[in-house]
């Protein structure tokens, strides 16, 4: 009888492979299958085991995604014929990623999992740009939320609680929906003048960004034809952002593709 | 004249060395001076250039911390003495880490200032115990707090929009006034049931856990005595808690001091 394998779910992070941790590094060397996400950047694909097979279950925003019961079944085939997977999700799999159903379906089936944990796209924008997510005088905390809305369903979100001056507030997949995110925020109090930082591709070498404020975020991010991945920073802490101080996290890449910031 | 050295802002994440990003890692191994806070794990202290000056300007709960304006003049003479200093913080510079405001301090004064984001405590607890930030139905999204207090003044939090069952709240620093804490959210109408997971020093040989429920959280800590620093993940993603299926993230310290889990 065939010893079972494991699934390892890895957090990628944001897209720079210099921003994974030694525990993501050790786990993707270790595996013999490698089942990977569509943000899941490139250069850390390659360092992925030569001999390791390769599995896309990436989910394109306007293609058929692998059904997530697919992708569950996908796993435990593997970590059932002895296999040790290597789960690659961007970001960190258990904010957003749905990390937690796939280990919830695997342990109920006896398969071992473990976690490396990964930088968030706002801890990578953050750091790219200097912007903090806190900051005293200027945001006593921060809010992550999801602004995608799965599809003929309205955007749910407490616009109340959400409206905070003094927080800042962090908006995952929202490009599709900024501007009714603009308008529930406004609608509750929060001024039209409160600073937007939108980032493309953070880190990586497709890096985009866009500084706007509440009241005017959705037309300049049409102008701008920003696709997704966006993330959104929201609030005061996005006043300390400066063009000038600020540099791409990817040294080596920027020579051919620079960062471009629209002011 | 000397040339100007820099300052590299590193998050050395919750504990555990493995925790550190590649860039954190490559980051401290170039500094010739490595300013530290308490909370940067010995493990990882080792990691720096045995030739590197060590300064610790950590802050004790009770005892009397170097003062902030003193850390970032100790930062700026030591930059523009020519040399690399690495800062290192627990978690992530840019979350509660006063990163930015050092960094503010320094680019006044011309000195260079770059980034290596770090993985959070949350993001640590979450990774050894398998609790989710987020998941669906049970967290649409998740607030970081501070439940610290300055001296002599009230911990001014909005408990109307923090009391939110559909989010995961993170209460950083947050065990001297966890009873007012438990006593805001409940008064605005959190269950007195909702599940709360405080674990001490996370990612570590010391790494403590305890779960409990908002009405007696308060009382339990005190029972445990458990000390700083304690981080609380407060919601519905705590009932995921399975004290059997997770394992500390220092496989090979687990021997020696393992995780206590209070039930």
């Amino acid at each position: 009888m065939t010893q079972p394998g494991k699934v390892l779910l890895i957090g990628s992070g944001p897209g720079d492979p210099e921003l994974l941790t030694l525990r993501a590094v050790r786990m993707l060397a270790s595996a013999d299958v490698v089942v990977y996400d569509r943000l899941v950047s490139d250069p850390i694909l390659q360092m992925a085991p030569k001999s390791a097979r390769m599995i896309s279950v990436g989910k394109c925003p306007k293609s058929h995604p692998v059904p997530q019961d697919e992708i569950n079944e996908i796993l435990y085939a593997q970590a059932s014929a002895g296999y040790t997977v290597a789960r690659l999700k961007g970001g960190d799999p258990l904010i957003f990623g749905r990390g937690s159903e796939e280990a919830g379906y695997l342990m109920d089936r006896h398969i071992h999992v473990e976690y490396a944990p990964g930088i968030t796209a706002a801890q990578g924008v953050s750091c790219v740009t200097g912007v903090p997510l806190t900051h005293r005088g200027l945001a006593t905390g921060v809010q992550y939320v999801t602004g995608h809305r799965q599809s003929n369903k309205v955007l749910d979100l407490d616009w109340k609680r959400l409206a905070d001056p003094d927080t800042t507030l962090v908006v995952y997949m929202g490009v599709a929906n900024i501007g009714q995110i603009a308008v529930g925020l406004m609608t509750e109090g929060l001024s039209d003048q409160t600073p937007v930082l939108a980032v493309a591709n953070a880190t990586t070498n497709k890096e985009r960004r866009l500084v706007s404020k509440l009241g005017s975020i959705a037309h300049d991010i049409r102008s701008a034809e920003m696709g997704a991945p966006v993330l959104f920073i929201i609030g005061q802490v996005v006043s300390l952002y400066d063009a000038k101080s600020t540099s791409a996290i990817l040294t080596d890449l920027e020579a051919e593709m620079p960062a471009i910031a629209h002011a």
